[in-house]
């Protein structure tokens, strides 16, 4: 099995995602991967990407929640399909929908660590659960619904690739 | 009734998020006001806020749903008192729950509108529904549960002050 992130296994022109694309200078990057059957990220928050001093912004957790979310359904996917992450034809999804608990304020200065669980893998959709934690205690839960790339948007991401944030 | 928008009548000490806090240079400093009985913020995403490119990072509209969601929950709660926003005590709102259905794709290059309905205010606990709509087409839509800010968030929020993002 690869050891490369599932969001860098995209294809080029999908790579621009601003939570996780590796195309995406401005962005996170994001870096998802399996850990046994559940897939794991972490990620250290820049100072300024507070919500009030001290603490974690919350729209920070969303988007990691997210873009984890959306990488784990995709490799949801291809391990389904019984594929190497990554092969063509390309398992790209997006979110349809996200729900998030915000248990406990999520201090600064410390790495995040995402971890999902998938709940349930069909065609064209992809069901998982995701929690956000610092230093072994869950601060927020994620619940996403994950679809796959509608193929309009597949084609006019080729079509806008050279509009794009590089 | 005053102009200034509601992320603007926050305390200073409570004014660094990077959603909308006017501390936060880094951020996106979402500003949010009353459009009669609904709440109103506009936002225009820079390029590099890309999910794929020509439509906008999902992890982008979750964070500007929760900042209009929390700063509607702070207005709603001075309207509740009859109090001009922005007096003392404060009414600050944390997100306790945000539920996003993105119901199509976000088009990138276009202002985002996003409008508030105030759904339920207790003394600790407001509930709000947002959409966000490019052109007049509604592309997302939020729930949120905001709560009102813990007293040990704002007393750390003062402690930390001199540690944030500025």
């Amino acid at each position: 099995m690869s050891n490369l992130a599932f969001q860098d296994s995209y294809p080029e022109e999908l790579s621009h995602c601003y939570g996780c694309g590796k195309n995406n200078s401005h962005g996170h990057q994001l870096k998802s991967y399996w850990d046994g059957d559940e897939t794991r990220a972490v990620f250290m928050p820049q100072a300024f990407h507070t919500a009030i001093p001290g603490f974690v912004y919350g729209g920070l957790i969303a988007s990691l929640i997210d873009c984890h979310g959306t990488g784990s359904a995709s490799a949801a996917a291809y391990r389904e399909q019984g594929r190497e992450v990554g092969t063509l034809p390309s398992e790209r999804f997006v979110t349809a929908a996200l729900n998030i608990d915000y248990l406990a304020p999520t201090p600064m200065g410390v790495e995040l660590e995402l971890r999902g669980v998938i709940r349930e893998v069909k065609a064209r959709k992809v069901v998982v659960d995701i929690t956000l934690s610092t230093m072994g205690k869950v601060c927020a839960k994620g619940h996403m619904v994950a679809v796959k790339m509608p193929e309009t948007m597949m084609s006019s991401a080729v079509t806008n690739d050279e509009f794009s944030c590089n």
